[in-house]
């Protein structure tokens, strides 16, 4: 990160997304009133309200500054009292009349809590003779590729879901509404976190042993290294801190689309509806999970019964793309030659028309963000570098019909990728699962 | 909102937050990509992405222009479809040299989906001859107080919510995670949507029927009809236009908090562990749901077995505090008169200092947001009226020992108040309720 700061001339960045405090610090706010500072020469500060120090102290911050959001003596607002204590910060480290980075323009913002404060241009205050620079674009470069300590907790978030959709696809059943497949997974995920939070005896019966633990043999140190020397504020990865409070915080948003109602899964909008399940359906299941703040973007689609031939010949195109597009990941590579592999597949399948979206985009930081590298887009230039986080995601949309999809998420290796949701990874007949 | 439009002398607002589009135009937007430019002649154009037309036809706008936020033949920003659709939406209504409002500085923003985008300051470049005003502050008034078909889409909204915790209450049992339980009440919302949805029969025999009507005897039709003129472009409610499409968009976050950790839920940050429920237990189960963009803000505490004379003294002092903050509730009265008659009960039952937060703020468009009008501080001076709606939410924490709380919401009525999560009100034991 100093060194990204350096190449565009800041002094220090201002950012109050939980997203990029979490990237600067290790700590993902709750509620959105916390800030975190960078300096070029290296030093990081979070501000945070006394309700989050826990959580704060956790990150590698060099200092945890905390405050009282609100006040039983007075009715305050909660950026009076983050600017004046901002102003304090920024002029202690000697960059209140720099030239300061800050989250200027639009961004997609995971959801972190039930409501999340939005600081728009407010923080800007707290520093006057400060020239304050737009760095929205530095941040969200900055959040690819990943460090092997980031890998790590996105590696676990998926272990986490990979454990709830095994044990609800026993659970589906006939005559199900699409809310109650989808409040299944959510159930299911709550246990599965549960799992990994008992004794290692009792996680490693739920399969989740070690899941926190790193061990990609395929990913070489000295890439990784790399990696973290050009991300993080100190040059490397740091060591025994991680969120210290007790509890990992996590959220799971399950949709579920059956039949015709599945041909509309190519949008940005999931949803589940009251549609009950019946025989011969495609269910698309779809999640969006984050634990510790590092998020999922994972979908699985089964078929209720067996398959007939259309089906068959669907899944056969999914599994094909699928194949050919991670066959083509490898650093140095496009976003566009993968997405290319996978649609040069569907054309061949006949399904050219019927693929609606780009083949896959950036995950980790934020679930659902067309526009995050590395786009896996027909047009995009984007590289693919050792350590960068997407997700492949080949989908065919028949209207009348429906629609099926899967979708895993990958890691650029040095030698190609490794797969994060290695799990139901063929085509799924709810039946053959009972 | 024409007349306040006119008050603060602009020609026009333009809002892209998902709670501001919802208050302009009676459409919530799922990913926060959608904008609504409201006149100071009444005229409402939503501009919305092509996925969610559907939901955007359901609200009152005038018009509906739709955009295609991404694209198969180029990487497109999402920012620079929509700021040159809303540069043509501003020229045509006459108002892109005018006055314009914006969303310009700090909010608190509840969640409407896995991800949001946060314009930031990015759409006032739509009208670069414009005079852009900050107008945050003058929406959050606008959302309260609320009108007649707002309060009607709340009711339901809690309604949903009461079934869920009525259900769940069956199944707290010794053993049971935090995580557990809270993942119940999430589970058991679901099920009360879709009774919802389900044939009035059904819906009856779930205690549901009738929810969605509005029917508050209380509430005279001329006191409503001025929230209505004064909050809506038109100047009276709209008629039989409703989100239109197909089931209910609907999230639930509920926590848990049990034993000694339940101290902690007076902070802003309330969450669920794996802390296992024992007997004699204060379990404190907190809840923030949302139908259709309307959220509730609902605690409910219940002892594991039967109560010891702490426990007793504990929920003797939260239910007189609640019955004197009830009572003190009218148009025209203060936050803080109805904060002091809370706070004295609790003197006088020896937990003033146990009673660490204000007796409750504003709710409704927003589930959390302590800044929300009107407060219930003891200082506030935010003037009752006729449709504001907040919460009531008397609670004690004992260090070591654990917390209890009891969070009712409630709507101002030309006589008093209305309550809207009527259950559950009187100390709950676990045991007796199975």
């Amino acid at each position: 990160m100093v060194s990204v700061l350096r190449a565009e001339r800041l002094d220090a960045v201002v950012c109050a997304a939980p997203e990029n405090v979490l990237l600067a610090s290790g700590y993902w706010p709750v509620t959105g009133v916390s800030a975190a500072v960078v300096t070029s020469a290296g030093e990081i500060v979070v501000l945070a309200p006394s309700d989050e120090e826990e959580l704060a102290k956790g990150g590698w911050a060099d200092e945890v500054v905390t405050f009282e959001p609100a006040s039983m003596e007075k009715i305050v607002s909660t950026v009076d009292v983050v600017r004046a204590k901002l102003a304090v910060v920024l002029a202690k480290l000697g960059v209140a009349t720099g030239r300061i980075g800050f989250e200027g323009s639009t961004s997609m913002r995971p959801a972190s809590y039930v409501a999340q404060n939005v600081y728009g241009g407010e923080l800007v205050k707290a520093a006057p003779e400060g020239k304050w620079i737009g760095a929205s674009a530095m941040l969200e470069r900055l959040r690819e590729p990943m460090t092997t300590g980031e890998i790590e907790r996105l590696r676990l978030s998926c272990r986490i879901a990979a454990r709830a959709y095994e044990q609800t696809v026993s659970r589906i059943r006939v005559g199900m509404t699409e809310r109650a497949v989808a409040s299944a997974l959510e159930a299911e995920f709550v246990e599965a976190l549960g799992c990994f939070e008992e004794t290692e005896a009792h996680s490693a019966a739920c399969g989740l042993a070690g899941a926190s633990v790193s061990g990609d043999p395929a990913k070489p140190q000295a890439a990784m290294d790399a990696v973290a020397s050009a991300k993080l504020p100190f040059g490397s990865e740091p060591q025994g801190r991680r969120q210290a409070a007790e509890g990992r915080r996590a959220m799971c948003f399950a949709y579920c689309m059956s039949g015709a109602n599945a041909y509309e899964a190519f949008a940005a909008y999931q949803r589940s509806r009251g549609r009950r399940i019946e025989n011969g359906d495609l269910v698309l299941v779809h999640c969006n999970s984050c634990v510790d703040g590092f998020w999922t973007d994972i979908t699985r689609t089964f078929v209720v019964g067996e398959a007939d031939d259309r089906q068959k010949r669907i899944f056969d195109a999914i599994f094909a793309a699928r194949e050919a597009a991670l066959k083509a990941i490898r650093p140095g590579g496009t976003g566009a030659q993968v997405d290319a592999a996978a649609r040069q597949v569907m054309r061949e399948h006949g399904f050219e028309k019927e693929f609606k979206h780009p083949t896959g985009h950036g995950v980790g930081f934020v679930a659902i963000d067309h526009n995050a590298r590395p786009r896996i887009h027909p047009v995009s230039e984007d590289v693919l570098d050792v350590g960068m986080v997407f997700n492949v995601e080949p989908g065919i949309y028949i209207e009348g019909l429906g629609g099926a999809r899967h979708c895993d998420m990958v890691v650029v290796s040095e030698t190609g990728y490794e797969l994060l949701t290695d799990f139901l990874s063929r085509p799924q007949s709810v039946e053959e699962l009972l």
